[in-house]
Protein backbone atom coordinates (compact mmCIF):
# COMPACT_ATOMS: atom_id res chain seq x y z
CA UNK A 1 0.00 0.00 0.00
CA UNK A 2 3.06 2.54 0.07
CA UNK A 3 3.23 4.17 -3.02
CA UNK A 4 -0.30 4.76 -3.44
CA UNK A 5 -0.41 6.14 0.15
CA UNK A 6 2.76 8.46 -0.31
CA UNK A 7 0.82 9.84 -3.81
CA UNK A 8 -2.46 10.28 -1.51
CA UNK A 9 -0.58 12.18 1.16
CA UNK A 10 0.91 14.45 -1.29
CA UNK A 11 -3.06 16.25 -0.63
CA UNK A 12 -2.74 16.61 2.59
CA UNK A 13 -0.58 19.95 2.21
CA UNK A 14 -3.49 21.93 0.46
CA UNK A 15 -5.67 23.73 2.85
CA UNK A 16 -7.73 26.76 2.89
CA UNK A 17 -4.55 29.39 3.75
CA UNK A 18 -2.53 26.82 1.43
CA UNK A 19 -5.01 26.49 -2.09
CA UNK A 20 -1.76 26.59 -4.26
CA UNK A 21 1.49 24.71 -3.87
CA UNK A 22 4.37 24.62 -6.26
CA UNK A 23 6.50 21.73 -6.42
CA UNK A 24 9.75 22.03 -4.89
CA UNK A 25 7.67 24.03 -1.86
CA UNK A 26 5.16 20.29 -1.76
CA UNK A 27 8.78 18.03 -2.11
CA UNK A 28 10.10 19.79 1.04
CA UNK A 29 6.41 19.78 3.02
CA UNK A 30 6.59 16.04 2.09
CA UNK A 31 10.31 15.23 2.72
CA UNK A 32 10.37 13.95 -1.17
CA UNK A 33 13.03 14.38 -3.28
CA UNK A 34 11.69 16.53 -6.31
CA UNK A 35 11.32 13.88 -9.08
CA UNK A 36 9.42 11.45 -6.46
CA UNK A 37 6.89 14.26 -5.41
CA UNK A 38 6.44 14.76 -9.22
CA UNK A 39 5.76 11.27 -9.88
CA UNK A 40 3.24 11.07 -7.18
CA UNK A 41 1.57 14.62 -8.63
CA UNK A 42 1.18 13.06 -12.17
CA UNK A 43 -0.26 9.89 -10.70
CA UNK A 44 -3.12 12.44 -8.86
CA UNK A 45 -2.94 14.90 -11.50
CA UNK A 46 -4.03 12.02 -14.18
CA UNK A 47 -6.88 10.87 -12.23
CA UNK A 48 -7.55 14.73 -11.92
CA UNK A 49 -6.98 15.06 -7.96
CA UNK A 50 -4.55 17.44 -8.81
CA UNK A 51 -4.66 20.23 -11.38
CA UNK A 52 -1.53 22.21 -12.51
CA UNK A 53 -2.10 26.16 -13.12
CA UNK A 54 -0.69 26.78 -16.39
CA UNK A 55 0.24 29.61 -15.74
CA UNK A 56 1.66 29.40 -12.09
CA UNK A 57 2.88 26.09 -12.55
CA UNK A 58 1.64 25.39 -8.88
CA UNK A 59 -0.82 22.64 -8.17
CA UNK A 60 -4.00 22.56 -6.84
CA UNK A 61 -6.44 20.31 -5.81
CA UNK A 62 -8.78 18.83 -9.43
CA UNK A 63 -12.07 18.85 -10.39
CA UNK A 64 -12.01 15.31 -9.72
CA UNK A 65 -12.49 15.85 -5.80
CA UNK A 66 -15.76 17.32 -6.99
CA UNK A 67 -17.30 13.84 -8.57
CA UNK A 68 -16.10 12.22 -5.83
CA UNK A 69 -17.64 14.31 -3.46
CA UNK A 70 -20.85 14.16 -4.98
CA UNK A 71 -20.60 10.32 -5.01
CA UNK A 72 -20.06 10.56 -1.29
CA UNK A 73 -23.04 12.57 -1.01
CA UNK A 74 -25.40 10.03 -2.40
CA UNK A 75 -23.45 7.13 -0.79
CA UNK A 76 -23.84 8.51 2.63
CA UNK A 77 -25.74 12.43 2.89
CA UNK A 78 -23.46 14.19 5.36
CA UNK A 79 -26.83 14.23 8.10
CA UNK A 80 -27.23 10.76 6.99
CA UNK A 81 -23.70 9.77 7.91
CA UNK A 82 -23.72 12.36 11.39
CA UNK A 83 -26.71 10.22 12.57
CA UNK A 84 -25.08 6.94 12.58
CA UNK A 85 -21.60 8.66 14.55
CA UNK A 86 -24.09 10.24 17.09
CA UNK A 87 -26.40 6.87 16.80
CA UNK A 88 -22.53 4.80 17.78
CA UNK A 89 -22.09 7.15 20.73
CA UNK A 90 -25.25 7.26 22.28
CA UNK A 91 -24.61 3.15 22.60
CA UNK A 92 -21.18 3.79 23.75
CA UNK A 93 -22.07 6.64 26.35
CA UNK A 94 -25.67 6.11 27.15
CA UNK A 95 -26.89 9.62 26.59
CA UNK A 96 -28.54 12.26 24.27
CA UNK A 97 -26.43 13.79 21.70
CA UNK A 98 -27.81 16.81 19.66
CA UNK A 99 -25.75 18.35 16.98
CA UNK A 100 -26.34 22.14 16.03
CA UNK A 101 -25.46 23.96 12.79
CA UNK A 102 -24.76 27.81 12.44
CA UNK A 103 -27.09 28.78 9.61
CA UNK A 104 -26.93 31.77 8.83
CA UNK A 105 -25.95 34.03 12.35
CA UNK A 106 -28.39 31.87 14.63
CA UNK A 107 -27.36 28.07 15.86
CA UNK A 108 -29.77 25.47 15.60
CA UNK A 109 -30.74 22.03 16.01
CA UNK A 110 -29.71 19.81 12.76
CA UNK A 111 -30.37 16.21 14.48
CA UNK A 112 -31.41 14.90 18.06
CA UNK A 113 -30.40 11.05 18.68
CA UNK A 114 -31.78 10.09 22.44
CA UNK A 115 -30.57 7.54 24.63
CA UNK A 116 -32.50 4.21 24.61
CA UNK A 117 -30.73 2.92 27.96
CA UNK A 118 -32.25 5.24 30.71
CA UNK A 119 -36.25 6.49 30.71
CA UNK A 120 -34.73 9.19 33.06
CA UNK A 121 -32.94 10.78 30.01
CA UNK A 122 -32.67 14.07 28.06
CA UNK A 123 -35.30 14.98 25.53
CA UNK A 124 -34.11 17.71 23.37
CA UNK A 125 -36.28 20.01 20.61
CA UNK A 126 -35.19 19.65 17.38
CA UNK A 127 -36.59 23.04 16.68
CA UNK A 128 -34.63 25.14 19.15
CA UNK A 129 -32.70 27.86 18.22
CA UNK A 130 -29.99 27.61 20.52
CA UNK A 131 -28.82 30.30 23.13
CA UNK A 132 -25.11 30.54 23.12
CA UNK A 133 -24.80 32.46 26.05
CA UNK A 134 -26.79 29.56 28.23
CA UNK A 135 -25.30 26.10 26.19
CA UNK A 136 -22.21 24.07 26.10
CA UNK A 137 -23.05 24.44 22.37
CA UNK A 138 -23.20 27.85 22.29
CA UNK A 139 -20.07 28.21 24.25
CA UNK A 140 -18.19 26.14 22.06
CA UNK A 141 -19.37 28.20 19.05
CA UNK A 142 -18.19 31.40 20.87
CA UNK A 143 -15.26 30.09 21.38
CA UNK A 144 -14.27 28.58 17.56
CA UNK A 145 -17.06 30.11 15.51
CA UNK A 146 -16.87 32.74 13.14
CA UNK A 147 -15.82 36.02 15.18
CA UNK A 148 -18.69 37.95 14.71
CA UNK A 149 -20.45 35.81 16.94
CA UNK A 150 -18.34 36.95 20.40
CA UNK A 151 -18.10 40.54 18.46
CA UNK A 152 -22.12 40.76 18.92
CA UNK A 153 -22.27 39.66 22.38
CA UNK A 154 -22.24 43.04 23.97
CA UNK A 155 -24.91 44.10 21.59
CA UNK A 156 -27.40 41.12 21.58
CA UNK A 157 -29.69 40.59 24.67
CA UNK A 158 -28.59 38.13 26.41
CA UNK A 159 -31.52 36.00 28.14
CA UNK A 160 -31.36 34.29 31.51
CA UNK A 161 -33.08 30.75 31.57
CA UNK A 162 -31.88 29.76 35.14
CA UNK A 163 -30.17 30.73 38.14
CA UNK A 164 -26.88 29.41 36.38
CA UNK A 165 -26.94 31.36 33.13
CA UNK A 166 -24.00 33.48 32.45
CA UNK A 167 -25.62 36.99 30.56
CA UNK A 168 -22.55 39.13 31.40
CA UNK A 169 -20.15 39.78 28.47
CA UNK A 170 -16.85 39.69 30.35
CA UNK A 171 -17.68 36.48 32.11
CA UNK A 172 -18.60 35.02 29.01
CA UNK A 173 -15.10 36.00 27.10
CA UNK A 174 -12.97 34.53 29.95
CA UNK A 175 -15.20 31.55 29.75
CA UNK A 176 -14.84 31.34 26.14
CA UNK A 177 -10.71 31.75 26.39
CA UNK A 178 -10.55 28.61 28.56
CA UNK A 179 -12.74 26.48 26.15
CA UNK A 180 -10.48 27.84 23.42
CA UNK A 181 -7.97 26.10 25.18
CA UNK A 182 -9.41 22.60 26.55
CA UNK A 183 -11.33 22.18 23.24
CA UNK A 184 -14.57 21.57 25.22
CA UNK A 185 -16.83 23.10 26.59
CA UNK A 186 -19.98 22.38 29.28
CA UNK A 187 -22.87 23.47 30.60
CA UNK A 188 -23.96 23.02 34.09
CA UNK A 189 -28.01 23.56 34.58
CA UNK A 190 -27.90 27.14 32.38
CA UNK A 191 -30.05 26.38 30.07
CA UNK A 192 -32.51 24.01 31.51
CA UNK A 193 -32.04 23.19 35.99
CA UNK A 194 -30.81 19.54 35.97
CA UNK A 195 -29.71 19.37 32.94
CA UNK A 196 -25.50 18.79 31.89
CA UNK A 197 -24.40 19.57 28.91
CA UNK A 198 -20.80 18.91 26.87
CA UNK A 199 -20.27 20.22 23.56
CA UNK A 200 -17.08 19.90 20.80
CA UNK A 201 -17.21 21.74 17.51
CA UNK A 202 -17.61 20.15 14.48
CA UNK A 203 -14.63 22.47 12.12
CA UNK A 204 -15.30 23.64 8.59
CA UNK A 205 -13.05 23.74 5.81
CA UNK A 206 -11.52 27.01 6.92
CA UNK A 207 -10.75 25.66 10.55
CA UNK A 208 -13.52 27.68 11.83
CA UNK A 209 -16.38 25.83 13.57
CA UNK A 210 -19.77 25.43 11.74
CA UNK A 211 -22.02 23.61 14.46
CA UNK A 212 -21.22 21.60 17.42
CA UNK A 213 -21.64 18.14 19.12
CA UNK A 214 -23.28 18.05 22.18
CA UNK A 215 -23.72 15.33 24.80
CA UNK A 216 -26.45 15.79 27.14
CA UNK A 217 -26.87 14.26 30.50
CA UNK A 218 -29.71 14.50 33.22
CA UNK A 219 -27.27 15.82 36.63
CA UNK A 220 -27.82 12.58 38.16
CA UNK A 221 -25.60 10.51 36.33
CA UNK A 222 -23.39 13.79 35.34
CA UNK A 223 -20.60 13.00 38.21
CA UNK A 224 -16.59 12.70 37.55
CA UNK A 225 -16.89 9.17 37.35
CA UNK A 226 -18.51 9.09 33.98
CA UNK A 227 -16.34 12.04 32.50
CA UNK A 228 -13.66 10.67 30.87
CA UNK A 229 -16.14 8.28 28.88
CA UNK A 230 -18.07 11.32 27.87
CA UNK A 231 -15.39 13.27 27.03
CA UNK A 232 -13.29 10.32 24.87
CA UNK A 233 -16.64 10.08 22.97
CA UNK A 234 -17.07 13.92 22.55
CA UNK A 235 -13.29 14.43 21.35
CA UNK A 236 -14.11 11.40 18.60
CA UNK A 237 -17.23 12.34 17.57
CA UNK A 238 -15.73 15.93 17.10
CA UNK A 239 -13.04 14.96 14.45
CA UNK A 240 -15.68 12.13 13.06
CA UNK A 241 -17.93 14.80 12.40
CA UNK A 242 -15.22 17.22 11.18
CA UNK A 243 -14.72 14.96 8.55
CA UNK A 244 -18.16 13.91 7.75
CA UNK A 245 -19.09 17.68 6.49
CA UNK A 246 -15.79 17.95 4.64
CA UNK A 247 -13.61 19.97 7.36
CA UNK A 248 -10.54 20.27 8.80
CA UNK A 249 -9.73 20.16 12.49
CA UNK A 250 -6.81 23.09 13.42
CA UNK A 251 -3.42 21.64 14.09
CA UNK A 252 -3.55 23.78 17.19
CA UNK A 253 -6.36 21.46 18.41
CA UNK A 254 -5.97 19.06 21.97
CA UNK A 255 -5.63 15.74 20.94
CA UNK A 256 -7.63 14.43 23.86
CA UNK A 257 -9.85 16.32 26.49
CA UNK A 258 -8.98 16.62 29.85
CA UNK A 259 -11.40 16.98 32.78
CA UNK B 1 2.98 6.54 -11.18
CA UNK B 2 1.74 2.26 -11.76
CA UNK B 3 0.48 1.61 -7.81
CA UNK B 4 -0.59 5.13 -7.14
CA UNK B 5 -2.87 5.19 -10.27
CA UNK B 6 -3.88 2.16 -10.22
CA UNK B 7 -5.47 2.49 -6.63
CA UNK B 8 -7.19 5.42 -7.87
CA UNK B 9 -8.92 3.81 -10.68
CA UNK B 10 -10.46 2.11 -7.80
CA UNK B 11 -12.60 5.30 -7.63
CA UNK B 12 -13.89 5.31 -11.08
CA UNK B 13 -16.43 2.16 -10.59
CA UNK B 14 -18.24 4.51 -8.23
CA UNK B 15 -21.26 6.18 -10.01
CA UNK B 16 -24.82 7.78 -8.46
CA UNK B 17 -26.15 4.66 -9.59
CA UNK B 18 -23.63 1.76 -7.60
CA UNK B 19 -22.03 4.22 -5.30
CA UNK B 20 -21.63 1.32 -3.00
CA UNK B 21 -19.54 -1.50 -4.66
CA UNK B 22 -18.26 -4.83 -2.76
CA UNK B 23 -15.27 -6.32 -2.72
CA UNK B 24 -15.09 -9.28 -4.99
CA UNK B 25 -17.42 -6.86 -7.29
CA UNK B 26 -14.93 -3.99 -7.95
CA UNK B 27 -11.87 -6.64 -8.02
CA UNK B 28 -13.98 -8.42 -10.89
CA UNK B 29 -14.44 -4.92 -12.69
CA UNK B 30 -11.43 -3.48 -12.05
CA UNK B 31 -9.39 -7.01 -13.66
CA UNK B 32 -7.96 -7.75 -10.70
CA UNK B 33 -7.51 -10.21 -7.85
CA UNK B 34 -9.18 -9.59 -4.56
CA UNK B 35 -6.16 -9.49 -3.01
CA UNK B 36 -4.97 -6.46 -4.96
CA UNK B 37 -8.00 -4.83 -5.25
CA UNK B 38 -7.80 -5.23 -1.40
CA UNK B 39 -4.61 -4.04 -1.17
CA UNK B 40 -5.82 -0.87 -3.32
CA UNK B 41 -8.90 -0.32 -1.36
CA UNK B 42 -6.97 0.04 1.94
CA UNK B 43 -4.77 2.32 0.76
CA UNK B 44 -7.65 4.56 -0.26
CA UNK B 45 -9.44 3.86 2.71
CA UNK B 46 -6.37 4.50 5.39
CA UNK B 47 -6.66 8.33 3.59
CA UNK B 48 -10.62 8.18 3.75
CA UNK B 49 -11.05 8.79 0.06
CA UNK B 50 -12.99 5.03 0.73
CA UNK B 51 -15.11 3.78 3.42
CA UNK B 52 -16.37 0.51 4.31
CA UNK B 53 -20.09 -0.07 5.36
CA UNK B 54 -19.71 -2.30 8.76
CA UNK B 55 -22.99 -3.88 8.16
CA UNK B 56 -22.95 -4.64 4.47
CA UNK B 57 -18.71 -4.82 4.41
CA UNK B 58 -19.26 -2.77 0.45
CA UNK B 59 -17.50 0.34 -0.13
CA UNK B 60 -18.18 3.52 -0.50
CA UNK B 61 -16.65 6.73 -1.54
CA UNK B 62 -15.34 8.16 1.90
CA UNK B 63 -15.24 11.64 4.05
CA UNK B 64 -11.97 12.67 2.76
CA UNK B 65 -13.62 13.74 -0.61
CA UNK B 66 -15.56 16.40 1.05
CA UNK B 67 -12.47 17.92 2.55
CA UNK B 68 -10.55 17.80 -1.04
CA UNK B 69 -13.75 19.27 -2.71
CA UNK B 70 -13.82 21.83 -0.21
CA UNK B 71 -10.41 23.16 -1.15
CA UNK B 72 -10.82 22.52 -4.59
CA UNK B 73 -13.89 25.16 -4.69
CA UNK B 74 -11.35 27.61 -2.57
CA UNK B 75 -8.46 27.32 -5.17
CA UNK B 76 -10.84 27.30 -8.18
CA UNK B 77 -14.60 28.25 -7.63
CA UNK B 78 -16.77 26.69 -10.52
CA UNK B 79 -17.57 29.57 -12.15
CA UNK B 80 -14.20 30.91 -11.99
CA UNK B 81 -12.85 27.56 -13.68
CA UNK B 82 -15.61 27.70 -15.71
CA UNK B 83 -14.98 31.07 -16.92
CA UNK B 84 -11.07 30.36 -17.95
CA UNK B 85 -11.89 27.16 -19.95
CA UNK B 86 -14.49 29.28 -21.77
CA UNK B 87 -11.95 32.04 -22.35
CA UNK B 88 -9.68 29.27 -23.48
CA UNK B 89 -11.93 28.19 -26.51
CA UNK B 90 -12.73 32.02 -27.40
CA UNK B 91 -9.08 32.67 -28.03
CA UNK B 92 -9.75 29.22 -30.36
CA UNK B 93 -12.65 29.51 -31.74
CA UNK B 94 -12.90 33.45 -31.77
CA UNK B 95 -16.69 33.50 -30.37
CA UNK B 96 -18.64 34.60 -27.76
CA UNK B 97 -19.38 31.65 -25.34
CA UNK B 98 -22.30 31.36 -23.07
CA UNK B 99 -22.75 29.28 -19.96
CA UNK B 100 -26.50 28.47 -19.26
CA UNK B 101 -27.55 26.37 -15.82
CA UNK B 102 -30.48 25.54 -14.90
CA UNK B 103 -31.89 27.28 -11.53
CA UNK B 104 -34.74 25.45 -10.39
CA UNK B 105 -37.17 25.28 -13.16
CA UNK B 106 -35.72 27.72 -15.84
CA UNK B 107 -32.45 27.93 -17.64
CA UNK B 108 -30.32 30.99 -17.23
CA UNK B 109 -27.55 32.80 -18.25
CA UNK B 110 -24.69 31.93 -15.48
CA UNK B 111 -21.45 32.80 -17.50
CA UNK B 112 -20.79 34.89 -21.20
CA UNK B 113 -17.25 35.45 -22.28
CA UNK B 114 -17.80 37.76 -25.61
CA UNK B 115 -14.86 37.27 -28.41
CA UNK B 116 -12.34 40.01 -28.35
CA UNK B 117 -11.32 38.57 -32.23
CA UNK B 118 -13.91 40.48 -34.55
CA UNK B 119 -15.69 43.74 -34.30
CA UNK B 120 -19.02 41.69 -35.47
CA UNK B 121 -20.09 39.08 -32.76
CA UNK B 122 -22.60 37.85 -30.65
CA UNK B 123 -23.46 39.66 -27.80
CA UNK B 124 -25.28 37.96 -25.13
CA UNK B 125 -26.82 39.45 -22.13
CA UNK B 126 -26.19 37.88 -18.99
CA UNK B 127 -29.40 38.26 -17.33
CA UNK B 128 -31.28 36.25 -19.91
CA UNK B 129 -33.70 33.33 -19.19
CA UNK B 130 -33.46 30.69 -22.20
CA UNK B 131 -36.38 29.94 -24.14
CA UNK B 132 -35.69 26.19 -24.47
CA UNK B 133 -37.89 26.16 -27.54
CA UNK B 134 -35.57 28.66 -29.58
CA UNK B 135 -32.21 28.11 -28.42
CA UNK B 136 -29.39 25.54 -29.37
CA UNK B 137 -29.19 25.84 -25.18
CA UNK B 138 -32.87 25.48 -24.71
CA UNK B 139 -32.89 22.54 -27.20
CA UNK B 140 -29.64 20.70 -25.50
CA UNK B 141 -31.46 21.28 -22.03
CA UNK B 142 -34.46 19.55 -23.80
CA UNK B 143 -32.59 16.70 -25.03
CA UNK B 144 -29.87 15.29 -21.84
CA UNK B 145 -31.81 17.88 -18.89
CA UNK B 146 -34.07 16.79 -16.39
CA UNK B 147 -37.35 15.05 -17.86
CA UNK B 148 -39.97 17.46 -16.44
CA UNK B 149 -38.77 19.91 -19.26
CA UNK B 150 -39.85 17.79 -22.15
CA UNK B 151 -42.87 16.61 -20.08
CA UNK B 152 -44.20 20.32 -19.79
CA UNK B 153 -43.58 21.14 -23.62
CA UNK B 154 -47.20 20.79 -24.09
CA UNK B 155 -48.82 23.12 -21.53
CA UNK B 156 -46.11 25.70 -21.86
CA UNK B 157 -47.17 28.46 -23.82
CA UNK B 158 -43.48 28.70 -26.45
CA UNK B 159 -43.04 32.08 -27.72
CA UNK B 160 -42.17 33.06 -31.45
CA UNK B 161 -39.61 34.88 -31.45
CA UNK B 162 -38.34 34.84 -35.27
CA UNK B 163 -39.91 32.67 -38.80
CA UNK B 164 -37.27 30.05 -37.80
CA UNK B 165 -38.75 29.33 -34.35
CA UNK B 166 -39.93 25.86 -33.36
CA UNK B 167 -43.76 26.42 -31.58
CA UNK B 168 -45.47 22.58 -32.28
CA UNK B 169 -44.39 20.32 -29.48
CA UNK B 170 -44.32 17.68 -32.01
CA UNK B 171 -41.45 19.07 -34.26
CA UNK B 172 -39.63 20.10 -31.07
CA UNK B 173 -39.64 16.23 -29.62
CA UNK B 174 -38.50 15.03 -32.82
CA UNK B 175 -35.34 17.48 -32.88
CA UNK B 176 -34.91 16.86 -29.49
CA UNK B 177 -34.64 13.11 -29.86
CA UNK B 178 -31.37 14.02 -32.75
CA UNK B 179 -30.18 16.16 -30.94
CA UNK B 180 -29.99 13.16 -28.02
CA UNK B 181 -28.32 11.13 -30.88
CA UNK B 182 -25.46 13.19 -32.32
CA UNK B 183 -24.22 15.26 -28.24
CA UNK B 184 -24.94 18.86 -29.62
CA UNK B 185 -27.61 21.29 -30.73
CA UNK B 186 -27.73 24.23 -32.91
CA UNK B 187 -30.05 26.90 -33.64
CA UNK B 188 -30.12 28.73 -37.11
CA UNK B 189 -31.70 32.26 -35.85
CA UNK B 190 -34.24 30.92 -34.38
CA UNK B 191 -33.95 33.43 -31.30
CA UNK B 192 -32.69 36.39 -33.36
CA UNK B 193 -32.28 36.73 -36.81
CA UNK B 194 -28.61 36.17 -38.04
CA UNK B 195 -27.38 34.21 -34.33
CA UNK B 196 -26.37 30.75 -35.06
CA UNK B 197 -25.70 28.78 -31.67
CA UNK B 198 -24.38 25.40 -31.07
CA UNK B 199 -24.70 23.84 -27.71
CA UNK B 200 -23.46 20.92 -25.95
CA UNK B 201 -24.87 19.28 -22.16
CA UNK B 202 -22.70 20.01 -18.97
CA UNK B 203 -24.01 16.44 -17.12
CA UNK B 204 -24.40 16.85 -13.01
CA UNK B 205 -23.14 13.41 -11.17
CA UNK B 206 -26.25 11.58 -12.19
CA UNK B 207 -25.81 11.68 -15.66
CA UNK B 208 -28.70 14.58 -16.43
CA UNK B 209 -27.33 18.20 -17.77
CA UNK B 210 -26.91 20.69 -15.30
CA UNK B 211 -26.75 23.44 -17.52
CA UNK B 212 -25.36 24.02 -21.57
CA UNK B 213 -22.46 25.72 -23.18
CA UNK B 214 -23.12 27.35 -26.30
CA UNK B 215 -20.61 29.07 -29.02
CA UNK B 216 -23.14 31.97 -30.46
CA UNK B 217 -21.64 32.72 -34.19
CA UNK B 218 -22.90 35.51 -36.52
CA UNK B 219 -24.00 34.27 -39.62
CA UNK B 220 -21.10 35.68 -41.77
CA UNK B 221 -19.06 32.98 -39.68
CA UNK B 222 -21.17 30.26 -39.18
CA UNK B 223 -20.04 28.53 -42.52
CA UNK B 224 -19.64 25.01 -43.01
CA UNK B 225 -15.47 25.34 -43.11
CA UNK B 226 -15.46 26.18 -39.68
CA UNK B 227 -18.06 23.71 -38.21
CA UNK B 228 -15.54 21.57 -37.17
CA UNK B 229 -13.68 23.78 -35.55
CA UNK B 230 -16.62 24.66 -33.12
CA UNK B 231 -17.97 21.38 -33.00
CA UNK B 232 -14.36 19.91 -31.55
CA UNK B 233 -13.89 22.84 -29.16
CA UNK B 234 -17.91 22.16 -27.93
CA UNK B 235 -17.03 18.88 -27.24
CA UNK B 236 -13.88 20.08 -25.37
CA UNK B 237 -15.58 22.14 -23.14
CA UNK B 238 -18.75 19.61 -22.55
CA UNK B 239 -16.50 17.29 -21.00
CA UNK B 240 -13.87 19.83 -19.07
CA UNK B 241 -16.83 21.79 -17.45
CA UNK B 242 -18.71 18.28 -16.73
CA UNK B 243 -15.70 17.89 -14.70
CA UNK B 244 -15.38 21.54 -13.36
CA UNK B 245 -18.60 21.13 -11.88
CA UNK B 246 -18.13 17.36 -10.20
CA UNK B 247 -20.70 15.68 -12.78
CA UNK B 248 -19.74 12.85 -14.65
CA UNK B 249 -20.88 12.44 -18.55
CA UNK B 250 -22.67 9.24 -20.06
CA UNK B 251 -21.05 6.00 -21.22
CA UNK B 252 -23.37 6.64 -23.73
CA UNK B 253 -22.59 10.46 -24.87
CA UNK B 254 -20.60 10.63 -28.24
CA UNK B 255 -16.94 10.76 -27.70
CA UNK B 256 -16.81 13.03 -31.07
CA UNK B 257 -19.29 15.74 -32.69
CA UNK B 258 -20.06 15.62 -36.39
CA UNK B 259 -21.34 18.12 -38.33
Amino acid sequence: MGTALNALKMLEYFSSSQPEIGLSHIARLAGLNKATALRHLRALEEFGLIEQNPQTKSYAIGPAALRLAALREIAKPGLDGARQKMQAAMHEVGESLHLTLLEKDTLQTALVVETTQHSVRVSLDPSEIIPVNATASGLCMLSFGPAFLLERLESDTLTRFTEATMTDPKIIRDRVAQIGQAGWANSNGSFEDGVFGYAAPIFGIDQIAIGTIAIAVPEIRATSARQPLILTSLHTLSKELTANFGGQTPETFPTEFHP
